[in-house]
C-alpha cells in the first residue's frame, strides 16, 4: 500500500511541475511578473495585497489570484473593490494551490492587459511549500504576532523563497519577539533573502517594497519586449 | 489516475480511524483525558499548553505530544522544563499528526502516572481538521491577531470542534477584530460551541478554563474508577 502511494504522489506532482512550466512560459510571453504569496492564516496577506494595489495603481495594472479552502469570497470581492481583476479559486479544502488551479485562474484573467499577478495562496506554513505554480516569485508573509521561531519550526517553507516580508511590525511594542533570533534562523535556510519589514497599518516600510516591485515588474516587461524582438 | 488516487485515500483514512479507536480505548483504560489542541502557526498553542500546566499542575500530571514538522525539539524542551512528560513527533514535513504517529507518542509516556494529556498539532488550519486521532476533546485555539475572519475562510476545522479558545486577548486594543463577526461565523458552523477567551500574557480567563477542564479530568477519572469496578 505505501509503495502504491507514493507512485501515485509522484505521479501528481510531476503532472504539477509540467502544468507549473506551461503556467510561467504563458505569464513571460505576455509579459506579466507573477508572485506565488505564501502565509500563515492570519498574517496580513490580503491586506499586503491591497497595500501593494495602493503603491503601484497608478502606474500598473494587478491581477489576483485568491486561493480558499472554502467558496467564500471574502478576499476577492475586497480586490475586486480595489478596482483590480480578481478570481477565487476554492480549493475544496485542499490545503494549497497547485500549477492546474492556477492555470484555471489565469484562464480567467486579461493577462495582456496585467503587470503584474498575484496569486494568494491558502494560509498555510507547510503545504503550499510543496507546489511550483510557475509563478517568478516566491514570497512569504512573516507577521510579528506569529513568533520568532517559526523558521525553525516550518524550514521548508523559508527554503525555497525569493523574498521574505516580515508585516505588523506596528505590533512590536506590544509583544515579545526576538528579531536577531527570527533572522539567524531565516540566514541558515536561506542566506541573504530579500526582506522588507513593513506595516500593512501604518504603511511603515511599503516605499523600499515598492520601489523593489517597481523595478522587477520593469525588468519582465522589457525582458518581453525584447523576446517579442527577436 | 483519479479514482487510483481516491481509493488509496480513503485505505488511509480507514486505517486512521481504526488506530484512533486504539488510541481512544488506551486513553480510557488509563484513565487520561486527552486533547488535540489545533490551531494556526504563531497562536500561541504552546504558552496555552504551558498556562495550562502551571493551572493545573498542583493536582494532575499533565503529558504532552508535541507535533512538529521538523526535528526541532523547541515546544517539547519547554514542556519538559516546566516539569512534565514531553514527546515531540516529526511528521517528516507531513502538515498534521495521524492517528499512527499519535500512538508512537502514547508508547513513549507513563499513561497510568497521567490524568490529562495534550496533543499539540502541526500549526495548520486545513489538514489536521481531516484526521482523527482518537483524543476525547477536539479543541482550537484562533488568535486574535489572525483576524477576525477565519471561521469563514476555514470552516472544516470549526466544524469538529468540542473547545474554542480565543487567545491573545491582550491585543484586542492594538487590532481591529470585530469579535460578533467573529461569534456569528463560530455559530454559523458550531452552535453553542464551549469558547473560552483569554491571554497567556496577563492570565485573563485561564480560571474559567482551570475550572472547566479539572471537572473533565475528574469525569474521566471516575468513568475510569467506574469500568474497572464492573
Amino acid at each position: 500500500m505505501t509503495a502504491n502511494r507514493v507512485t501515485v504522489v509522484e505521479k501528481i506532482m510531476n503532472a504539477n511541475d509540467h502544468m507549473a512550466d506551461l503556467n510561467k512560459q504563458r505569464l513571460d510571453h505576455a509579459g506579466v511578473l507573477s508572485a506565488n504569496l505564501m502565509a500563515s492564516p492570519g498574517s496580513g496577506k490580503t491586506s499586503f495585497i491591497l497595500k501593494t494595489i495602493e503603491a503601484l495603481a497608478p502606474d500598473y495594472q494587478i491581477g489576483v489570484v485568491e486561493g480558499d479552502t472554502a467558496p467564500v469570497t471574502i478576499d476577492a470581492d475586497k480586490i475586486l473593490a480595489a478596482g483590480m481583476p480578481a478570481v477565487q479559486i476554492n480549493t475544496g479544502g485542499d490545503c494549497h494551490l497547485d500549477a492546474v488551479m492556477l492555470k484555471a485562474g489565469l484562464d480567467q484573467l486579461p493577462l495582456p492587459q496585467l503587470d503584474l499577478l498575484i496569486v494568494e495562496n491558502v494560509g498555510n506554513l507547510v503545504c503550499p511549500a510543496a507546489f511550483n505554480l510557475g509563478t517568478h516569485l516566491n514570497i512569504l508573509i512573516a507577521s510579528i504576532p506569529e513568533g520568532d521561531d517559526k523558521p525553525y519550526k516550518y524550514p521548508a517553507i523559508y527554503r525555497n523563497l525569493d523574498v521574505l516580508i516580515i508585516n505588523k511590525i506596528d505590533l512590536l511594542p506590544y509583544i515579545r519577539f526576538n528579531m536577531d533570533y527570527f533572522r539567524q534562523g531565516v540566514e541558515m535556510l536561506n542566506p541573504n533573502l530579500t526582506t522588507f519589514t513593513v506595516s500593512c497599518v501604518t504603511g511603515e516600510g511599503m516605499d523600499a517594497w515598492k520601489q523593489w516591485m517597481a523595478a522587477r515588474i520593469e525588468a519582465k516587461k522589457a525582458e518581453c519586449t525584447a523576446t517579442k524582438r527577436l
